[in-house]
């Protein structure tokens, strides 16, 4: 089942994206959809007001999520292949939710950014409140997963020790289209997550690659604080970045971003000016 | 003007904390308060149930704020006494808001951590929605000042290159007890900083030393992103924390927590297990 979050005349919607139409599912965004404690069952048995799926408008798929944790150095290959050592725990940080924009939006590149660069993960977005989660609750947290590319300004992310400033620029994070669902007890999710700018394949892995996969994250985080309906976590990229090229290559105005998880779906965003 | 956010036998409110009475304002938080535009004349107006100050359960000012950002490095005696240079540009983390504790609220030790500490910081809460903020629209925009506790658990903060997951433990960070109000025009807010831990001094530093302060900060933040109102910014600690100490000292069940700011107000914490 996909369920997105689309922009109206009069407001957001929260809606299920069948073959043939969106349908209405009575809630203003997806935050509001997964905070109902029956969700999934409210969210297939709903009918409501239908939207042809050419021109939908989409919002990232909770566009306030309380939270956005954001996970850095973890795909395997990426790390062996820089000669480190897998870690022992993820590292994780934080984007303010103003950094999302919707899959087809723009990209407002950063003022005074010499350096904006691509980063494509696979996003989880949690579907029930979790604390101090073991691996199969932790599973059965998640709601499903959308795309995300956690767009980052490389000269201010190294500015100073701490990623937050390069990472959270408004809107700046293209996340969606929509939420794929998960089942409670479903495996992770594993299919081939791809990066291209201007129609050059610039990253492709699979995201069974993960060191930390996404029930492990959330069991972790949730070790820390509690995890909410509508929390993403961003689990990651891996090679192929544009800053580890040589010579560096970056984003600019016009830019075309696309980035992919097979089975999940599609950002396709363009670089603009701010 | 003092402003809080009590939790009463139903609900939160907020309140004007006059010198004999806190009057309740019509809002449920100081967050929603905050986003009403004309906040500083009705809340100075403004006339409502009253509650002895005796006995006042306070939440955190403002409780779901959109954003927590902190800051690190940045009072300049500690810097320089470690042999660094003033940084060019500050450097910016965040705290989920479930961190926040009431300024008389126990503090949870992490689950796990055994390196628990202390950084007594001014808080500064944003009152109006601020975006490529001038120094001048950034003083503005400044609501007032509050105490924070960043309680960090070193070594989760140090188990990767990120600080979050030590600085964002459920129910860790005392704020409070209220919000003391700054008008748009008011020169930066300078006072004696102090944390005493079991009634030993272990921080003491004055506000004025702040390498980045309050509007400079703002107006940092709002190049990258929308500050919204009720975001708290925590300005960063001076030195004298526990972990720098030889041998090191960290809190532990039964900590007594005082954190102080004159003119601003004071938080007690006591420690307790999870």
């Amino acid at each position: 089942m996909r369920l997105a979050t689309i922009r109206t005349a009069d407001g957001t919607r929260a809606v299920r994206v069948d073959d043939d139409a969106a349908v209405e599912l009575g809630h203003p965004d997806l935050g509001a959809l997964l905070r109902s404690p029956g969700w999934r069952a409210e969210a297939t048995a709903t009918d409501g007001p239908r939207h042809d799926l050419a021109g939908l408008d989409y919002a990232p798929p909770v566009p306030s999520p309380e939270k956005i944790v954001c996970v850095g150095l973890n795909y395997r290959n990426h790390i062996l292949e820089m000669g480190r050592e897998l870690p022992e725990h993820p590292t994780l940080f934080a984007k303010f939710a103003r950094a999302q924009v919707g899959a087809y939006d723009p990209v407002v590149l950063p003022a005074g950014s010499q350096a904006v660069d691509w980063e494509a993960e696979l996003g989880v977005v949690i579907g029930a409140e979790t604390r101090h989660a073991t691996p199969e609750q932790a599973r059965a947290a998640i709601a499903g997963y959308t795309v995300v590319n956690d767009v980052t300004a490389r000269d201010f992310q190294y500015r100073s020790p701490q990623w937050l400033q390069g990472k959270t620029f408004e809107a700046s994070t293209p996340v969606g289209p929509w939420l794929v669902t998960a089942e409670p007890d479903d495996a992770p999710l594993t299919g081939e997550l791809s990066c291209t700018v201007d129609g050059e394949l610039m990253q492709k892995a699979d995201t069974a690659d993960l060191v930390f996969d996404p029930a492990a994250l959330v069991a972790y985080i949730s070790g820390i604080i509690t995890l909410s309906p509508g929390d993403l976590i961003a689990t990651g990229t891996p090679g192929g970045v544009g800053h580890a090229r040589k010579p560096p290559r970056y984003l600019a105005e016009g830019s075309e971003l696309v980035t992919r998880i097979d089975g999940v779906g599609e950002c396709r965003n363009t670089l603009v000016r701010g």
